[in-house]
């Protein structure tokens, strides 16, 4: 398992983001930045870039082990190691030193109880 | 961030597009194009296209700028640059003059409340 | 626009697909292969492939005119050809004699409102 | 159909997994990893190994035979080859011995009925 540490790319781009500020029932808005290392050795570092419309971009760094999977939530600033605006149209470029997979996930729970996922594009 | 200026493709398309003229609840229904430029210099020259199933393709243009995210919604003509009709199954294809990265999102609020995403499919 | 007539592939294949046969409200449940012919000259023939966990493949046929766009409707047999069964898991490929693109896209509202949506992936 | 014994890859990532152990109504939550094979003479050996934020890689085997198509249900031990645990992030590579496509859903009816789709990201 993971014999490969070749498999995925260093970039990707996740171009709709959104992190909603409210939930309507029990369950609570949120984003996920979710990253496969295989990689049985190395451990990935991770650089996250996060573009609006109308400001400059914030950066924030994170590690993911060898042989791990980490669902990086951006509702938690500790995990994405910023604190990012809510209710704000975003996107995000996820760069790492080995190669990983990423995929984006968002539940938004403001007027009901949708989910929606895809995978990040991989640009490099 | 952004330092690789050729991050994308030129070319993307998205085979399933519908804007919703009905809501049944608070939440409008709604369609988004996000398109991602991480060039730190140059805006990106947008070129929409979309195509029906029985009638004449349609055109428009919007810009971009460098180090940006623009959710472009559709029922927001002064955004994605033309009326578009409502309740009619259609296409779009982006056109670039430098590389960026696209995603489609819904928003159907039109019996309930439902979410869907994909990457616009890069094909030049 | 559409001047490039080589863009997308020559087949698809969307591996979980599924045509739920109840619908517990007013909306009604369905499924669409949606597929882009940005070619401004060539009718695209469409082969359809119907493959499913127990049984033999079944196939179809459908065509999409020059510089169109058709949601094929799974629920519409006039459109995709062939009469499919319902509440059974299956997977279709596509493919076309000139290059386009496909989305596949599910509204399930079997006991709720629920949407789905991925590009097809290119295997040709 | 399937006359091309080539189609897809071999090696595949879903880097967002999550299997509720509760459901609201009375859809049931559940995950599936959705394969095709369109090859009509070889079965595909599936390896699937699945990774976890905080502990040691999991796998398993299954078979699926030559021009079908499986959509095998996490939530079902007897398909997947392996107890899962429930409400836990995880990801899943799958690998075949001949080329085949991958597809993940989830359907989400902890606190509504929300479903999300994506292609597996072809790795080798």
């Amino acid at each position: 398992m993971g014999e490969d540490v070749a498999e995925g790319s260093l970039v990707w781009h996740v171009p709709d983001c959104f992190l909603p500020s409210r939930s309507s029932g029990s369950a609570k808005s949120h984003e996920a930045f979710c990253v496969l290392n295989v990689s049985p050795t190395d451990t990935a570092e991770l650089s996250f870039t996060f573009y609006f419309a109308d400001r400059a971009a914030l950066s924030s760094r994170a590690e993911l082990p060898p042989s791990r999977n980490v669902h990086f939530r951006t509702d938690q600033p500790e995990m994405i190691g910023v604190q990012l605006p809510t209710d704000v149209p975003y996107a995000c470029r996820i760069a790492s030193n080995v190669p990983v997979t990423v995929q984006y996930s968002r539940l938004d729970a403001q007027e009901g109880y949708a989910l929606m996922t895809t995978n990040a594009i991989p640009v490099g």
